[in-house]
Parts: C-alpha cells; sequence; structure tokens
C-alpha cells in the first residue's frame, strides 16, 4: 500500500493487518503521526531511499511511504451480510483508479459493500488502493468471478439488482425508478469502455440510465456511479422507515 | 486536438474550426468516417507516420490522430448570455483530465456554460480535450482570471453563486438547500488539492457541502460535481415553470 493518506487509514481501521512500514527520511519528518500509529501498532518500520521508495512504487509519482499489508476482500456471503441496503457490484472494471475511485465514492454515499465480478482489476493493485483514499478498509470488498453467482447472492441477501446502462429505458429521475430505488439495491456496473454485456444487463431485475440532459454521449464510470449512488442514497434516506433501521457495523 | 472522438465532435459542431488533420494509415483505415467528414469540410488531410503522431501527441497512449483547430473559449460575457439557469466555475482547477471530466459532466447535465477562473489550467490542453469527450464544443467555455469578476457576471446573469465546499454547514439534500437550487444557479469548484480559499466561499452567495454518508473523508472534483450538478438538474426540471423556458441555445 501506497501513500499515506491510505496508511493512515489502514492504522485507522486494521491496524493488526499493517505488517511493515518502508519509508524515507523525508517523508518520515513529514508525517510523524504515521510513525507514532505504527510504533503504538507494534509495526516495524524501515527507513529506506528515495530510490529503494521508488523501486517498491507502484506508481509515477511516489510519496516516499509504502506499506505491506494483508488483503482486505472478504468472501461475498460475509460482504452482504447484516441487510444491505446500498451495495456496488463493478464487473469487469479494468481501469483501477476508475476501481478505487468508485470504491470512494461507494463509501462516501454510505453504501454496504463493493463487489469485484468477473475479470475485474484487482482491489489490491497499487493505483486502485491510492485512489481509494482509504476506502477500501471502510466497507466490505469482495470478489467473485461468477457474475450470475453475484447476482443471485445479492436476491439472496433482499437486494434488488438494478444494471447502469446508458441505453436503458428506464432514466434515474422517472418517478417508477425513484418508488423502486427505495429498497435496498445493489448497482451493477460495466466496464468503462464496453459497459454491461447485454445478457447481464438481461439478468438483472432492471436496467436505468443516468439522462442526458445536453448533447454528451455518456458519462464515464465514476460520475456515473457518483450520480446512480448519492441518488439512492438520497431517496433511500428520506424514505428509510424506523422499522428498518439502517446496518451499523 | 487528439482522438477519434474528440475530433468527430469537432467537425460535428465547429467543422469550420477545424484547419488541419494528422493521421496514421492505420487510423485512417479505422476511421473512414472522419475522412469524409474532414473531405465534406474541406480541411486538409496529411498521412503521417506512427513516429511522426507519436511526437504531435501529449498523451501516453497516441491514437494515431491529431487535428489542429481553432480555440473554443469565448468572452464570459457571451458565455453567460440568455437566461442561463445552470453553470459551473472552476476555480484554479489544475489537472487538466479533471477539468475536461467536469466539462463531460456538466455538459451531460444540461449545464448551460463552464468559466475556468484564476489560475486554472488550459481547457484547450490536449488532456483536457480528451476527458472532456467533445462536450467542449456542446456549451460555451470562458476563462477569466479574477475569481471577483466571474461572480459579478453570474449575479449579472441572475445566478445565485454557490460554493462547494466538504466543510459546509449546508448539505446538499437539506430542504432549504434543494429549495434555493430551483433557482438559476452558478456552482463554484476549487482547486483538487485544495478546495476553495475560504474568502472566495465567503463571497459566494452561500456554500453547500456533498454529504459524506459513510467514512471516507471527502469525493474527489469529478464526482462530487457530477453529484451537485445532477441534483441541482433534477431539482430545477421537477420544477421548472412554463413561464421560465430552458435556455435553447
Amino acid at each position: 500500500m501506497e501513500g499515506a493518506q491510505a496508511v493512515r487509514e489502514a492504522f485507522a481501521y486494521a491496524a493488526n493487518s499493517v505488517h511493515e512500514l518502508f519509508v524515507t527520511e523525508q517523508t518520515a519528518s513529514r508525517h510523524a503521526d504515521l510513525l507514532q500509529q505504527a510504533e503504538a501498532a507494534g509495526t516495524r518500520v524501515s527507513t529506506v531511499t528515495p530510490r529503494a521508495a521508488e523501486m517498491l512504487s507502484e506508481t509515477k509519482t511516489p510519496q516516499g511511504l509504502v506499506a505491506v499489508c494483508d488483503t482486505v476482500d472478504v468472501p461475498i456471503a460475509e460482504a452482504l451480510s447484516g441487510r444491505p441496503r446500498l451495495v456496488v457490484v463493478l464487473f469487469e472494471v479494468s481501469d483501477p483508479g476508475n476501481a478505487g475511485t468508485v470504491v470512494r465514492v461507494a463509501d462516501a454515499a454510505g453504501a454496504d459493500a463493493v463487489v469485484f465480478a468477473g475479470d475485474a482489476v484487482d482491489p489490491h493493485n497499487g493505483k486502485c488502493v491510492r485512489a481509494s483514499t482509504g476506502s477500501l478498509f471502510h466497507l466490505p470488498v469482495a470478489r467473485a468471478r461468477d457474475a450470475a453467482e453475484v447476482f443471485d447472492a445479492c436476491r439472496s441477501a433482499g437486494l434488488r439488482v438494478v444494471a447502469a446502462d446508458g441505453a436503458a429505458e428506464h432514466k434515474l429521475d422517472d418517478v417508477a425508478v425513484e418508488e423502486a430505488l427505495t429498497g435496498p439495491t445493489a448497482w451493477v456496473f460495466g466496464n468503462e469502455a464496453h459497459g454491461l454485456p447485454a445478457e447481464l444487463t438481461r439478468a438483472a431485475d432492471t436496467a436505468v440510465a443516468v439522462p442526458i440532459h445536453g448533447a454528451a454521449e455518456s458519462l464515464n464510470l465514476a460520475t456515473a456511479a457518483a450520480v446512480c449512488l448519492y441518488a439512492t442514497a438520497r431517496i433511500q434516506r428520506i424514505t428509510c422507515r424506523d422499522d428498518e433501521p439502517r446496518r451499523t457495523s
């Protein structure tokens, strides 16, 4: 794991999972709080040269701070336990920066879990971890190859499976769609270039498009996810009944 | 300008502004439609080697297609003419990819104009053009160094100036905020790392935060803009009165 913000979140949310910290002298002096956290957690700290930090880094602009951590993904049944109301499924998303940004948005919107489905990027990819700015530690993340299995697991958990599809007839702000989003919802987003395959859109309970009011052809993955997830969070929070308390894990 | 999608939009929306097209043989065979458009527009087409296309490119993954075009920005008074209802001001946004993505989102949400204010990235930066996927041609884009001047121009155009500020007391889904967003609105977004300076937030008519429902610290610029602009578009479209027709430029 790279970068001060991500490592800070790892210490805050899963201190026991951080095994070793490699840091340059310059970075150590800038982030004394992190070294204190490492000491408190009993994590080994090794000072390295800028050149070594660069070699350890997967990014073009290394921050001089790399941590060795346990992986964070959990079985899908665990990720979807506890009456989830808002879940994100990323199907064959291939760009790690996009994937990490969507995890961050899902966290911000109060989602209960993110599932990486199909031939998707590894959530532990360095760029994904960095783009998530710590959110990978804030909500359960699961991986599953088979999308049909993921849909089944979502339905078993009481979630309605909604495919995000720019070509869908139903738009996000249709009254009927807003009504449907009041219930527990799993949003499924496809690959950034190809979207969702038609058979997966058909396998979902419904398909919904973000309306395009101007002349743009589409939105990119992260901004489309932001609009869908925040719209759902708003609707669910307005209509949340007292007998359906939100999950507080 | 680089990339097939951006050049296609340039021909569609401003064919006279495209002066010359440089294209590799391989790319030309893949995008015969573009060469036809160039011929129809009387644009000179020059076949170049992949190496030359790479030298002309500002990006890491050149598509073998570069066009020489006029700049697109217009004076701010022109950008804000015609009773705008939704405008985006980007203050000192420095990453061209972020800026281009926000122009694309503004277009998709039906915004009437985008203003690059302060020491912001050049909207004609190659990465910005590419990230906008043609949206730079869909709505007027203006540049202005002085933010106070931009705020004045927005108010003269009948717009309420709303600063996007993660620390603001008022949240996007507060009833009073939703009520206020029914009127013509200029959203102001700050630099991706530093946000808006305090004096600019104070100079706005109000400041509004995207609510964070989970444990994330914040959203990134493009996703925050997507949420704010789509929320405003939804509210304005629900409440749009017949005596206030939308601009149809």
